[in-house]
């Protein structure tokens, strides 16, 4: 397969895989969730978090899954209970478990090789990397004409704040002006200027990962944040909208501006204080705390401070990219002046990395590099997806079904008042529900009743479905969801 | 083979594999170094790297690889060479290529279903991760009773940093103690004392990864520092010894103890400045920046003055673990009073990841967490690596091939004076060049010849082979690295 052009691929895949165009359901998956124990996790679940506490952290885990019974748009648990999955391994598992596509990538013997043979990808690549960075990776580049791979989120983002940083030392010291000795003595020890005082705007309810210097971006909870040192970087509001959105139009747009002033006023002030902000980080969807949205007018707007400041514009659709929100990528929605310098993406793409622009790819070597760069064996699963997005026009039938539970979610918040603020795009969705603790309540009585979704930020429930998720599923939710809602009286 | 105990697998293997216990070396490999191209790069690498140009960074870009036709300690390149590979993608890649024990772990549908249906580990592992977790990782602990799956190397150190600020915290804290208020809201814009003044000390020269957390650590060349954002923390020097060891003994006690007298200093000026030390973080070789060593009673005695301080003792085996210093851990050879609170690793062992005591093991959720927590295809890859160790005693061949090297170099170094201080453990070694324009050349004259090494730091050559080199391999490399030698005169 690695050898095949994706043409090829494609058109014998067709022939063979036996997957009509017209319905996504995989054979075997159930009719509906089937729900054996009284409680969830059940008991053997429970035994073996008992057992996994012995040698490391266990208190994160919901459940044990058995993925060798796990099919679709369904996940089994070891207690024999089955879930229809809304939250999909935290918004990762873009087809679902066991897609026949997918099972058959390493089946072959030289994607085996690929596997295995795992390289130094920035030293020793395989023949065909080039190749398939092209036809994979680039068949879906949001407008930029470089991209690098990565192997997670984080570190995607990490490598990613590194481009912006030098983009814009580059920018103050000039394109061919060479490190003086100073810089390259004082950055040895963390000192300026070598290692310079410079800083990257986020936004509070920001989400961008766990690692140390990502974490200075990332303000949706504590917990995440606490006791870890941080850079003094610049924390700006983002919108806060009221819904529904056709009746608070102006009240939204006075947020918007609202929110960039501050983004302005705090480049200013960041910028005096002698700790310029070298670049702008933004998810097009806060999609970890809280799904919260603003206006393509809003990510239009703050392009354009960005770049009257010289400051690099990074949106991270780490979450919101390869398809859920019915484009490839979230920010398409925005219609941006240009592309963004730079996007990061990992989850559902399979592999981590960023695309960016030419002026944010390193003028030297080994500025970013790494042992192994990214894994070739994930852009191999990544190509047979992207080839079944193709093939069965997964965009639009996410953008259809994403309709439809958006529709059934907007008349459950017209039944049950406890529900407000239904928002999203695609099938990318959320709601709102009063407070935390019933918001809490409620994923865990939809678990009980055998649906899986999941929390965003404090009220919150958030949607991240495989692309496969076809009406029947979104019928059988929202059956469900109502029941959990009628209980909640 | 996800499914069934190691102690099966292991029979079934030594029935069919196939593999000799008497020889490590596979079927197929080349009896020595095949050469075709008058230039390295060769024509066809040379036009891959200008198409890659087109779309990522190439600068780095030695050869692209056939790994198809790579095997054992043989790579083969797009052009026709093969070379014998003493650098094996930067010390990772254990068995060499194509190793059939390696090949086979996906053949089987369970396996494949544990690489296609990649689990958020954090929340729905499978059935059989506590398992694979004791029987694998923890079967090669180094006297730690916890361990924590991730992705690479810098992403194991990020997180293991996290848990030393987190550990240093509940100390300071009071075991029982929540967090307060003030220190909830003033973490989530980055601002003590939710996320506090603390420092980890490292060392000049050490190298524990590119993301800008860990880069705070990291000290080994400018270029990779430049242009980016650090920490204050503090930096202390490593021990620079002279060679032979056995003939200055006096003067490399003395190295060692100005070394962590500098360490006490500095521990004490940034506690007094009020960002105290949390933790040490070392190499037992500083395996990117120089392979520099040091005694074990430096490590010893740093382990002291980490405790004395209330500080904790991080050992970073990213490139020294997995068996290539003849010991699983380098740190083994040191005889430290306890083992490390934490010790990472990555390359050699497949999986990133890293073992700690129970002190540094969060005592709330969601502290260490991130969507994948590592990759558990990568530890069905471990599985097999750790069991041929087994079945063929590689850690005794390391040791015995390692002395034939360690003795070649040695008698090299008599003949050719512009080589010095020959040192390492096992097979993981190293040898000075006078000059880095010397060491470079060497480096590049033999890959003429068909010999891959590294460099290291600003003189030193590194060899890091895979376990299953063997005498005749050496003989090889020996008499081409003689050729070079000689031709440089």
């Amino acid at each position: 397969m690695w050898a095949k052009s994706l043409t090829t691929v494609v058109q014998n895949a067709a022939k063979t895989s036996g997957v009509r165009a017209a319905s996504t359901i995989l054979p075997g998956e159930p009719k509906e969730p089937i729900v054996v124990t009284s409680e969830i996790p059940g008991p053997k679940s429970k035994q073996l978090i008992s057992e996994l506490d012995t040698v490391t952290q266990s208190g994160t885990i919901q459940f044990f899954a058995d993925y060798q019974n796990s099919i679709g748009n369904y996940i089994a648990d070891v207690d024999g209970n089955k879930y229809l999955d809304i939250f999909m391994q935290i918004s990762s598992m873009p087809l679902g478990y066991n897609h026949p596509e997918m099972l058959n990538v390493f089946k072959d013997e030289e994607s085996l090789k690929v596997l295995v043979n795992r390289p130094a990808l920035g030293a020793f690549p395989t023949e065909y990397w080039p190749k398939k960075l092209k036809e994979v990776l680039m068949s879906v580049s949001p407008g930029l004409p470089n991209v690098m791979t990565m192997m997670c989120g984080s570190c995607s983002n990490e490598n990613a704040y590194k481009c912006l940083f030098m983009a814009y030392r580059k920018h103050q010291r000039g394109e061919d002006v060479d490190f003086s000795e100073l810089e390259k003595s004082s950055c040895m020890v963390n000192q300026p200027p070598g290692a310079p005082n410079l800083s990257l705007l986020s936004f509070h309810g920001g989400f961008h990962g766990r690692t140390i210097g990502t974490l200075s971006t990332t303000h949706s909870k504590a917990i995440h944040k606490l006791d870890i040192p941080a850079f003094d970087w610049p924390v700006a509001p983002f919108p806060k909208y009221k819904y529904p959105l056709e009746q608070n139009e102006r009240e939204n747009r006075l947020e918007d501006e609202k929110c960039l002033a501050a983004v302005e006023e705090l480049i200013e002030k960041y910028n005096k204080k002698g700790c310029p902000v070298a670049g702008i980080i933004i998810e097009p969807i806060q999609s970890e705390g809280g799904d919260n949205e603003a206006s393509p007018e809003f990510f239009q707007q703050l392009q354009r401070i960005a770049k009257k400041h010289g400051a690099g514009f990074l949106v991270d659709e780490v979450q919101t990219g390869g398809g859920a929100t019915g484009k490839m990528w979230c920010h398409e929605h925005f219609n941006l002046d240009n592309p963004p310098d730079i996007v990061t993406f990992s989850k559902k793409m399979l592999t981590g990395g960023f695309y960016h622009n030419l002026d944010h790819k390193p003028t030297q070597t080994y500025r970013i590099y790494n042992t192994w760069m990214g894994d070739p064996s994930k852009l191999l699963l990544l190509e047979s997806y992207l080839k079944v997005v193709k093939q069965q026009n997964l965009l639009d039938q996410v953008n259809t079904v994403g309709a439809k539970l958006k529709a059934g979610l907007h008349q459950c918040q017209n039944e049950f008042p406890i529900l407000n603020s239904v928002r999203g795009r695609g099938s990318f969705l959320a709601v709102n529900l009063e407070t935390s603790a019933l918001r809490d309540k409620v994923v865990a009585n939809l678990k009980k009743k055998g649906i899986l979704t999941g929390g965003s930020g404090e009220l919150a429930i958030r949607f991240r479905p495989s692309l496969t998720l076809q009406e029947n599923h979104v019928n059988i939710f929202l059956d469900r969801f109502k029941q959990v809602l009628k209980e909640l009286n």
